[in-house]
């Protein structure tokens, strides 16, 4: 990486671990630069506007995830075991959240935070991303359907939807009830969900 | 009411309204005092602190909910006909959301907000209200169990966290997704996982 690209770089990985805590509307150019000892002009160069900054953030954030845990699910074989080791890796996405995302999942804050909110360049990638990440499931499941381990009329839509709402309760029970079950019920949950599509 | 209660009724409206859109943390005495052309030492005699406001916002919000969603499903006979109506007006409350809460379902954001926040009066109401809406719908499962519906082995506590994560699921889809096939993906999920107590 060049000095550019590395600076960028740290700002982006601070700018995220705030946005988890505060929100992406909470963090400003300004405190941003104080944390990070920079010129406000310096970041304005980088990112262009407050805007610029959060969809970077969002980016920075979705590259995270792929690394984390897109990829490794893609290394696996077609189909079931691609979707166990996407939903694995999925809820370890917490043990990451640890150091870079102190305030949990950016995702389900970012999607809380913009719900309401009118279209605009942020939402847009927001929405996107999301988009981005149920297409991924539908492949991998219709992957599964070719592979002769789904049922034809598998709704791979829908299970992308499932397994989203499962990862959300997941999120929901353990971050917010600090519920000892909440691993073991998510698990059950798509283990019933594999079956409901197993041929 | 006496005058007082009303002043209160008004005041907690108005502040859930404002909540939705910018947080339990984003309203202050000193905008609602505003917005209800009051004086800010008239709130503080209502509800003595910031948190006494938001605290007393998130029971207003769950008298809401209870009224609107909880009520109407205890006048059904007891398990599925009342957990089918749970379910309907609990999507519903989407509706309600409309005038009410322009932001969306409060809980959904106030989980969002306080999941990484440290033990306080306000995180401690934010579970104790989720906590006794699982209650409820276990107490609901255990009915159906009781009247034969369900089967012995039924697991009523996963079952309200698996509907938990359905409702999730909804309203990511429906309101930062714009989808129109969420209220059909939330019903079937809801089915199945009907469909996998069903003795």
């Amino acid at each position: 990486m060049s000095k550019g690209d590395e600076t960028r770089d740290s700002v982006l990985r601070v700018a995220l671990a705030q946005s988890s805590r505060v929100g992406l509307r909470g963090i400003t150019i300004g405190g941003l630069a104080e944390a990070m000892e920079m010129s406000k002009s310096g970041l304005f160069a980088h990112f262009g506007s407050k805007e610029g900054l959060q969809t970077a953030v969002m980016d920075y954030a979705a590259d995270a995830f792929t690394q984390l845990v897109i990829r490794p699910a893609l290394k696996e074989p077609r189909g079931e075991p691609r979707l166990r080791t996407l939903f694995d890796r999925w809820l370890g996405w917490g043990g990451y959240a640890d150091y870079a995302l102190p305030g949990g999942c950016i995702f389900i804050s970012v999607a809380s935070e913009y719900d309401d909110e009118p279209e605009g360049p942020v939402r847009t990638k927001v929405v996107q991303i999301e988009r981005d990440l149920l297409d991924t499931i539908e492949t991998i499941v219709r992957g599964g359907v070719t592979e002769g381990q789904f049922r034809e009329s598998t709704d791979a839509a829908a299970f992308a939807h499932d397994l989203l709402a499962i990862m959300l309760g997941y999120a929901f029970s353990a971050r917010l009830l600090h519920d000892p079950a909440a691993p073991a019920r998510a698990q059950d949950a798509f283990d019933r969900l594999l079956d409901h599509i197993r041929s």
